[in-house]
């Protein structure tokens, strides 16, 4: 019987499951919740994982522990956070019953590094809600830098803009800050109008101000994040393009950082990920690109859209299969295409 | 019988209330929890108010309805936000059965002006978990500036130091940002042990980031605000001064604003309240207060602990008394003797 092994990736909003056969094959794909133990909390995480796993061996017409998934398949989870011994054991309650294991849980930022990249050793930069770059060596995540989170780091990450992005239209309303063209987006976004000048001067404070205070605490900080989006779309406004340009400055500083570990970097890859690379409207994220592609002493930038052909790749790794960047690009449109099934 | 007036200010963590008679003599002090309908919601809110008014007619010598409040005495009660027609019904349910009303709820920034300045003209500046502005005329708060919340808003706020506070430590940690001496006091703060740079090189990431970072997301974000302090403790250390003197900054533009509404400022009162301005340690309070002052084109500064005066004299003009400022500073003295007992 054919050697199988299960990629997932567990992200905070949702969790995607591949089953891969040994010749880097596609035989099935499924998706369920948020997979990340810190944000769903264990036994969800673990449920919403095993969905997703279900999901994809029902899609390459297995009866879950029937004789198509080879006993032992490896399943590599890759996901962020700190990994608790009763997230493993949750793991294995729900993946033995579907024939699956051993169970190996990796950081988000090597599956992240592993889709882009099928060398030992590089460089992976995250911006997307959140914001982290890692320096990968043997396959392992030997430096990490950034990633503390909205409150306490996290710069130039999709939070971070859209925090600056309210904050400047709360200030252009309020009159302490420049007028920017981000207001009228957003107030449009929220169902609101910024009232004009002589309309305010009547007020003991703008209406619009009051309806963006109500529907931006109307739900938990970090979902303000959506409102990135909008720093790329205000074209040409002078507030959004500095937040920008200073969400690039904060990017570039973590890939400094983690490139400047080694000497020989000089040839090394820069995979990077996240909605605000990868997603962000031209041409603000090609001079991203090309400014993070400098901080990395030049490396050949790579974006990828997630971290499953990552851990498809290390799954494959565990079945004895050599993975290289042919592999790699194959494995990519595969998993691409069995996404939007 | 002597007419009397009830002065509550309900705050987000506290509520205040004194029970006073028509010649501005306390006869009662009482203080109850956390008395905003936004925060604590409509019934806790106004039952914890009904608690310290409780507690303050107690010390007054009166039982609850008896004879010794005049009936008909007018309740006061200052506080931020939004007033629902549930709150007021909820007030109501409240109060009436301890013989006081009828009940006129007034902004917190117009308490804290009332507290300094017996004038109906003035400006008012509180810092303290957040930060607003106000202008006053009439004693009606005729423009409000800032308070948009620590999301959107309240630059130079305790919330807001402090969150700079724990990024600058975590940068520094992170080694994405320049050492600092906030580090050692709050690493000390939370229990932990910033390390030595030869040890950092040998992890994945500072173990003092892990446990910051866990010690900063246990609890509600606005709960950091409680370390702003730090930044008046590291004395002399580049950081921390360039935090305050950025809070300054944006607290002086909330004042500017609210006074350039008035070509006749020169000889106005601000009033300044708020942990930020009034607890804070010297030297540097001492030299924001001049450059709040110069804000307001030269008004002479005012620094108050809370609304509860202010709501006391809004009251006795209520019973028809005139209320100057050697009568508030003598509710100032009484009214913070009754707050220590």
């Amino acid at each position: 019987m054919m050697k199988t092994t299960l990629a997932v990736d567990a992200g905070g909003t949702s969790s995607r499951a591949a089953l891969v056969d040994a010749s880097a094959r596609r035989l099935g794909s499924g998706r369920a919740g948020g997979g990340n133990p810190t944000s769903s909390g264990v036994d969800a995480a673990a449920t919403q994982i095993a969905l997703a796993a279900r999901a994809a061996l029902d899609q390459a017409g297995n009866t879950p522990g029937g004789p198509a998934v080879a006993a032992g398949s490896p399943v590599v989870i890759t996901q962020a956070g700190l990994v608790s011994d009763a997230y493993r054991r949750a793991l294995d309650a729900h993946l033995r019953p579907l024939g699956l294991g051993p169970v190996v849980i990796e950081p988000d930022l090597l599956g992240m590094y592993g889709s882009g990249s099928a060398s030992p050793d590089g460089i992976v930069l995250v911006a997307g809600t959140g914001s982290v770059a890692g320096r990968i060596r043997d396959r392992r995540v030997v430096r990490e830098v950034g990633g503390a989170g909205w409150l306490l780091g996290d710069g130039g990450s999709g939070f971070w803009i859209a925090r600056r992005v309210v904050r400047a239209v709360a200030a252009d309303l309020d009159d302490i800050g420049p007028r920017t063209a981000l207001t009228p987006l957003l107030c449009q976004m929220i169902g609101t109008t910024p009232e004009t000048t002589s309309d305010q001067a009547h007020r003991r404070r703008s209406s619009a101000l009051d309806a963006l205070i109500r529907s931006v605490n109307d739900g938990p900080p970090i979902a303000i994040a959506r409102l990135a989006p909008l720093a790329f779309l205000a074209i040409d406004d002078e507030v959004a393009l500095a937040i920008l340009d200073a969400a690039v400055d904060r990017l570039a500083l973590l890939v400094e950082r983690v490139t400047g570990l080694d000497s020989d970097d000089r040839d090394a890859t820069l995979v990077v990920g996240g909605s605000v690379l990868v997603n962000g409207l031209l041409p603000a994220v090609c001079s991203a690109r090309e400014r993070l592609s400098a901080a990395a002493a030049g490396a050949r930038l790579v974006p990828v859209a997630d971290g499953l052909v990552g851990a498809a790749a290390l799954g494959l790794r565990m079945l004895g299969e050599d993975v290289d960047d042919a592999t790699l690009g194959r494995l990519r449109r595969d998993l691409a295409a069995g996404a939007t099934r």
